[in-house]
């Protein structure tokens, strides 16, 4: 199987020296307009091909996969192309800028019986299965709410915001772990720019059951905090994503309800408990990834990261950023 | 200057404690329903007199003035009652149920010209009056964010939800802080219990200008977190108040934003710099509250926890229920 | 039974408060050469007889049992007075001054059939109790080392250098945890006043076995650490004082050493593995203590901290300050 | 100017990759025994020669300096023979296994009037630049004690002990810090295997001024511990080097000793004041170290890290090892 890599930025610097390294594929091809950037494959992966033309992968019918790590609004047209001409497809997160042209990418993957994935990294590392295999197996209990902070002094992006570049790691992690379908959101932020681009977000997604998930994102806070909380009625999990190794914290801590039927009242039963950390495998969460496209296109396996849950997410971005432009208000999904 | 004090629970006692050795005033009675309590009185406090009756405390001509410390709901009609008596009041937080209730007593207490002061403790520490004196002298500058976040295993209250038995500490150091006043509310929260009291609750307080406040309580988190950032354009403070000695952090750290007309792009320019953890006064901030009481009745002062701020903090409790009621819809103030 | 305490300085204020509220015995008589301290016991325990005079404890017949709160040098010579009137005695730690004095309290306390019990209260809290069934069940194995931090910003003694002001505390909960008996001691140490009291020290316990036990103490670190490690062949443990909850943390982590014989190598093989932080029981050890001589006098058991470990804990200390003396060199036990 | 590279194990890799892309030398050749590593310096660096005799190195008469990253049982005769072939010397840390070689090495870079200089990396970070600063300034005072503590589960070494394996750092730190000189030292260690190389060992070195310096160092901890506090008599230095960016926090914290003379009674005066964390230099401490290398060699500057700081280093570790045979006696230096 061969592939090609369409993007040779930031990310697609680890793209290639992954890909360049897994059994079962060759890297056949890499495409950015910049040649100084085609100059550093030339030099470090001589035995790999460039081009400052995407097309010259699509056209090129001995590819059989490609992986575009391109500016988020190109995802659609570049992806659109590469199922046209009958390639796997896997692109960055998020998918696309829109549901509908999600949507519209997985029609086409449907009819044309490709593989089409989206590389939503985090789920494949170590904390985050061991929180899905704590959750899937019934561990933690009904999980009651989701809430996570991801803040630092970033990088302030000039087409997308806060929400866009930050939240789909942990809106993927949501969407990864609950089974549930959210029903609605609600945003706010703020810009401190004239660009009207928010460095400042906050959302709730609601849910049918009485589960909440909660997100808090910056571009603006002088400390680093990615803490995720998952709260079941069994236990609780911490995950603190920056602790060099204790990053997975399960409490068995809870509280069950009951309602005393005589005094009409309620009696909450609380309990502080051990707490286990577990060791977490500790392979590259894009090795992993790597791997899982490999199978999903060579054994026909389904992929964590698919474009379904891809789609997902893209759902929950638009519907923060409509609730944020409405001041607040319930977003439907 | 006699003192009566009502309602002697958890923090009564507190108040006694601290009202019992004020130089100034002399704690003359303690009024609880309880007689089992009363007899603590009696025991540790021998002088003190003691009775079941909050109108024995009214209708003694002798008291000066009358410290309540009950559950909210009553806080109103016992506020009104001992202003009506010509005493000198000082309300546990929450100062009333609802903003009108509080707005009444602040009229009362013009027209008796008796002192109504709100016990916000919080404003009293070492943390906040260091925070109060960074942001007044203009160390950290303009303010673009207040976020806070108060989560811990908690106990489920009966009558009042997460947000009124934890965010008035946060919303009254918001109030002291920041001397624009809100315009707008936007809040969700959830129950997990059948009785609908929210025991998780996410709050987002708008203003005219480009700052932002947000608040995130909850009962039901296995760990215990008390932290809030202070984001200005020259400096940052977090307000770690889990650290036993180190609990403002002054980041050095900031950004300005410029337009570079030719491109019509944004230029961030990031800083990182060092950090300052400033010595904090350590005194008993429940003692220096009391000693602001006393001083407002006997020099006039005017007291930092007045009832002013008190009513900025229920207006803003209040706008936050509305909000959540109205699944997260805006709340104009 | 009935119970007198000599000493109402800062840790007799303790005891008091705990001995007064205990069941099976009855608090009756406290003596100190202040009587502004008595004056605090006539006000708060009016029922307490107070005198100036330790004699009059000794020579009343109706106490059975006298607790000793005073200052170090003080200890051999009211322990024995109190043994000789046949009393039972608590003896707050260390024991003695020397190891001589608290062999001669020993021998005493054997001959006239009285429980003689040194109030180490660290070996009652939750965490060392844990740490001792951890020990005890085998579940770390082999303790291969006892590692103990306990350093800060502290008051200089004008009498006992920093090692026996702070170190009974980690001494007696090696000698609780171990059986081992140590063969000899090095320690050093640096005195920054001109009185030559050590407020710096390091101390390594040697063993007949390869377990070696090493401290470090200052009163001039300007950070609070109090931390301990004891590592077995099986699991490891970190106890952390300064955690407010997660104070044991059990590290399933360990080293297994193999000898190649072909090549007369060494394998090591590592292992990190899960951790775990149990709950630990939350009763204050001091009241624990408490009870434990209550019950030892009333029901003939033998309690945690009792005159051997005593005993032992002042030959390490006094085998510590001889190698101090001698420039660190080795001194037998 | 050319340089030569002998050794390309695990810090061969770094010292290769800043070397390359130093500005004023040119990387020429890298020896190495083992074929299979220089295969990936011709892969690479295809300009860069490869030889597996290191001879091959010395005989070049258009080297000008050889850098030298072998075991250390092999650095004396490798750097001898680099001085004899007139070639400036870099070697890794320690310079060697006794003060004797050392010596040796010394005098002949002086006769030679050739560099000799050891890669005492540490010294390069910005951590221990800002703590050099901080003492050169006198701003902490007379530095009254040093102690180190660096401790994780690390490789048990087959050839040199914990100490030889990891005080180097610790030890290069204080000799850089510190302008007097040790008088003694002593040392205490155990080992955990049959070959006798200590896993643990602590260890004091005494100054003839009131200064103490202790080290603890580990192979066996469950936690990674690599903290360094220094003591002055007007501030206080804790450089944690776990810390992601806080790496140093200088403490305004203090005590002075003064003698009551009436009461022959020493008073103590303490303050524990603000905190101050430095933002450092980022460079990479490796490339700093390579251009004060080349900058010694061309422009005869004194290179931080200087053959006689790296001689200190090793009578320390030498005197730490004789004391550790005779059981923790002093060894005067």
């Amino acid at each position: 199987m061969k592939i090609g890599i369409i993007g040779y930025g930031y990310w697609g610097t680890n793209l290639v020296r992954n890909f360049s390294v897994q059994d079962g594929c060759q890297l056949a091809v890499v495409a950015d307009s910049r040649t100084e950037r085609l100059d550093i494959i030339k030099k470090n992966y001589p035995s790999v091909r460039t081009t400052t033309n995407a097309d010259d992968v699509f056209n090129d019918t001995t590819i059989d996969a490609v992986v575009i790590a391109t500016p988020v609004f190109t995802h659609f047209e570049l992806a659109k192309k590469a199922l046209e001409h009958d390639k796997h497809v896997l692109v960055e997160k998020p998918i696309t800028s829109s549901s509908a042209e999600a949507q519209t990418l997985i029609d086409l993957s449907v009819k044309k019986n490709k593989v089409l994935m989206v590389d939503h990294t985090f789920l494949y590392t170590g904390a985050v299965q061991k929180m899905k295999q704590l959750v899937d197996s019934g561990d933690i209990g009904k999980v009651n709410y989701f809430d996570s902070t991801r803040i630092n002094l970033g990088l302030f992006q000039q087409d997308v915001n806060v929400l866009w570049d930050l939240a789909p790691h942990d809106i993927s992690i949501l969407t990864y772990l609950i089974n549930e379908k959210p029903v609605s959101i609600n945003a706010t932020g703020i810009s401190h720019t004239k660009n009207e681009i928010e460095n400042i977000a906050y959302m709730t997604v609601n849910f049918q059951s009485d589960l909440v998930a909660h997100f808090n994102c910056s571009w603006s806070s002088p400390v680093k905090i990615r803490m995720t909380l998952v709260g079941g009625d069994k236990k609780m999990i911490v995950f603190n994503d920056m602790e060099p190794t204790e990053k997975v914290k399960v409490y068995d801590t809870g509280y069950s309800v009951k309602t005393m039927e005589e005094k009409q009242r309620l009696l909450i039963d609380y309990r502080a408990g051990d707490i286990f950390i577990p060791k977490l495998q500790t392979s590259e969460a894009l090795s992993l990834m790597a791997k899982d496209f490999i199978s999903a296109i060579t054994k026909g396996t389904k992929p964590v990261s698919d474009c379904y849950l891809g789609l997902e997410v893209v759902k929950i971005l638009e519907g923060a950023q409509k609730s944020i432009k409405q001041k607040g208000k319930e977003i439907l999904l």
